[in-house]
């Protein structure tokens, strides 16, 4: 990897994690600047523009969800397995400092059509269908129902871990995880055969 | 009403519907007065900083949403009756063009401390509260269960609305809303005797 690659790397984690707090449109190449300690002209030469660095942010902050929860997830046994292992990794990923980036940017950006929105709306229906299909795997392995809607438990558990989400991070209820637990308990209750 | 209390609630109006689409952060005094037709030292009388209008919409916003969705709801006899009125009104109130002005807010100042922070989690522990009492009429009215966990059920119901609202407006699946009802109905399926 070259000087320049690391420094990019380098300079994106630190702005995921600035976006975990403030957000992809508070992220800016200034604040950005500062928080790196690089200079400003550095950075425009990494992204060029806030767009750019604002969809460089989602697709790092995208490889990191992959590593931290979908590859661990995928590497677990099919079926009930599989799904407990994605809940919990998606709850340990929610839970870190700022919160869930995805989350905020589906806010902020749902309704600014462009590339920033585009490339939001992608990752999040990727989202949407790998829930649908380790759901499914369940299916196959003969331990969940085989009229189970796949489609309804993966916006189910969209639910799950928004309310899990807004219940801990914006009333700071300390029992909105045993509830996301409990919630997601009774979902697997109502899969099973 | 004076002429100077009609002007700021007509700009209030304007605000909120504003807010539903680019958040609280993106409603500035002078996008706000284009938007009006006034003139930026004339909103300025009215609101001073953008932390006062933004406390000013939230609080108009708040007064919207009792009168299209609380009020109704209360309205509505004890028991399931009044939590489904919640449930319809709540997600009609989510339908309006931008979505709900809440949810934007709250994932939006929820790592920002100050005054608007202080008063967007006011209004949704308001909220919260609320499910909790409209759910546990049901208890007392004798059709829910005396153990169902009214909290849980709160924590479960933002979870029905929050997950509508992303996998409507984000993902632009038209099921959505079919999936939110299906959902609702097994969490009563779950708490009747």
């Amino acid at each position: 990897m070259s000087k320049g690659d690391e420094t990019r790397l380098a300079v994106l984690d630190q702005a995921v994690e600035v976006a975990r707090m403030v957000g992809l449109s508070g992220l800016t190449i200034g604040s950005l600047a500062d928080q790196a300690q690089l200079s400003k002209s550095g950075l425009f030469a990494h992204f060029r523009s806030k767009e750019a660095l604002q969809i460089a942010v989602l697709e790092h902050a995208r490889a990191s969800f992959e590593a931290s929860v979908m590859r661990p997830t995928l590497r677990t046994p099919r079926g009930e397995a599989r799904v407990r292992r994605l809940f919990e990794l998606w709850l340990e990923w929610d839970s870190l400092p700022g919160g869930c980036p995805f989350i905020a940017a589906a806010t902020e950006f749902d309704d600014r059509p462009g590339v920033v929105r585009d490339q939001v709306v992608r990752g999040e229906r990727d989202l949407f269908d790998a829930i649908v299909t380790i759901f499914r795997t369940g299916v196959a392995e003969g331990q969940f129902r085989s009229d189970a809607d796949a489609e309804q438990f993966a916006q189910d558990l969209y639910g799950v871990v928004l309310s899990f989400h807004h219940t801990r991070r914006v009333l700071g209820d300390a029992r909105a995880e045993t509830r996301a637990h409990r919630a997601f308990e009774r979902m697997l209750d109502d899969a099973r055969i």
